[in-house]
């Protein structure tokens, strides 16, 4: 109980600094600190197990801005914590916030924060400064959760989305239409007008049909495989089999993501079908995997750390410069052409 | 600024009831609350946007049990959010806790609370009740980490390890020589006498050296390969490729993890030698990717949601008894037979 009355007073009279100085080191500002100095802080707020006020550091910092503590809001269950693509921007999230000296104050999914006390008290701008938003799914269309987001967006006006641009904040996102043609493209240039079609029913379908009208490339109904809503390896693998029990299968597949593609590399293995001498594989996202798998996946790079690191930086700009209007920041995608789209084997034997 | 001043009495006139009734229901007890009058003194403190004040309720509940948040303390660095093993780990955690009506206030990394001003005001327990902490890597044994962890400690007497017990403290853990022993006794049984060793030197070569020395198999160093620190398929490719530079290569692998022997796989395939027969492989793990890639690997079993949902049973049985003796709760593993063994081959053929 003793701790709760400890006060900046207290800190400056053990380091033998004054209350100012103490200030300066706890605000990082707004006058720099000796090192030496700024130890002797330090070490006395180890000491005393001085807590800021928020409350009070609030009035004084005349902002909120001196808290710099995010909180991630995920879209999906807790299912995406598993999937490599996405542990791979909350970790560029936290290396960048670990560097520009922020800190992550929570990972939450939204549903969880339907519970209004939760929402109380961990979306308050006493607890955080700005918001990265996952809009996976498209849960917003209920309007139940469109209140609970436009109640989010209220008390925390700072907020970045990552992947999908909502209610016109800003957002970092990939081109996912362009990456997909760029995919399907690539197999089309290889003289495939075959191109079966495994996953969901996103923009990368989209993306898909592009590629085949702009090259003349007939669309056939019975090639299109969604196999479900996860995007999983296990989806691929079942995918690949109903590919293949058509009459008239394709002779290359576009998977829409690289998990998918693998999965349903293993299905054509099983089969005896040969990856990419029978059957050519392109997709998206080069997970580190991709490379590490055979045959190595020939698929878009998505600039996952990137984004994480992006949405950071769009956060700073934000509060730097709150009038600027939202924006979204279109991260660049780029094919790597590895082995299982057939094309270097193609290059070997000219 | 308005908020703050929001009481339980506010609540209780907004929603017609006694204040009593919005303890009960914003404290779970002690007495039950008709769900409509709970539904109504929901509403009231999502309108008026009420905040609880953690110290007075501190006081009320005469325990911190009442605000039920755990904290999650990583020791390694960001790298390990990228990491399928751990995400399902922590994605088991997130699901049990959700499970229970408990929340997860904050994922820190450890070498983020060197910073006092982050550990007092998040590592404390007006915000959590109890930590789960990953003490990867043998950081603890450096003098500063390690009396960052008592301190750490003193202040959250709930604390679970995952993975690895530390200072007695109660841990989650599973049999890692045990596990070793059991992959490298398989390959045994299938008829390989010369088994390389892929991976870092923790308990897992000890499991490897006990299967060999138990079945009288000799152990050469030439064929153990410790390819750095972070057990990634990078790293299991090159020491796959330093094995077969080897006058004479072992006819086995025994690989520390799964992305390791996927990693393996691939400079095989690459060198054209094949497994299983030419090379077989186990491993540990059973990743969700085990079973998908091919040939589909031959590996021990590690229960990682499992894991999770035990630490959060473990942290409700100390609060419910927090006499009793801390413990270790070590999970069973298994042997999962798949193809890069060859054991399936040979059955077919005999």
């Amino acid at each position: 109980m003793k701790r709760e009355s400890i006060t900046q007073k207290d800190i400056a009279e053990l380091a033998g600094v004054s209350s100012t100085v103490v200030s300066y080191v706890i605000n990082e500002g707004p006058r720099p600190v000796a090192e030496e100095t700024k130890r002797r802080v330090m070490n006395a707020i180890k000491e005393l197990g001085y807590r800021p006020n928020k409350y009070a550091q609030r009035l004084r910092a005349k902002s909120t801005k001196a808290l710099r503590q995010l909180g991630i809001i995920l879209g999906g269950g807790s299912e995406i914590l598993r999937r490599p693509y996405y542990g791979d921007i909350i970790s560029g999230i936290y290396e960048e916030a670990y560097r520009q000296g922020q800190h992550i104050r929570f990972v939450h999914f939204f549903d969880e924060l339907h519970d209004p006390l939760l929402l109380n008290s961990h979306v308050h701008q006493e607890e955080i400064s700005a918001i990265i938003f996952f809009p996976l799914y498209s849960a917003l269309k209920d309007p139940k959760n469109h209140a609970l987001f436009m109640r989010i967006v209220e008390r925390i006006p700072i907020m970045v989305c990552l992947e999908k641009a909502v209610a016109d904040l800003p957002a970092v996102i990939f081109d996912r239409v362009g990456a997909a043609r760029t995919a399907v493209e690539h197999l089309i240039s290889l003289g495939h007008r075959r191109i079966g079609f495994i996953g969901g029913k996103g923009e990368r379908i989209v993306g898909y049909r592009q590629a085949l009208s702009e090259h003349d490339v007939p669309y056939d109904e019975a090639i299109i495989i969604h196999p479900g809503p996860k995007n999983s390896p296990g989806e691929g693998y079942e995918a690949a089999l109903q590919l293949l029990a058509l009459d008239e299968p394709p002779t290359a597949v576009f998977a829409v993501c690289d998990e998918v593609a693998i999965g349903a590399i293993g299905a054509f293995t099983d089969r005896g079908v040969a990856v990419p001498q029978q059957m050519a594989i392109a997709s998206i996202d080069d997970l580190d995997l991709a490379a590490i798998v055979r045959p190595a996946l020939t698929t878009v790079h998505v600039p996952r750390r990137e984004m994480g690191i992006q949405a950071l930086r769009m956060i700073a700009m934000q509060e730097a410069y709150p009038d600027s209007p939202p924006s979204s920041n279109v991260l660049r995608t780029e094919l790597i052409i590895r082995d299982s789209c057939g094309a270097k084997l193609r290059e070997r034997r000219s």
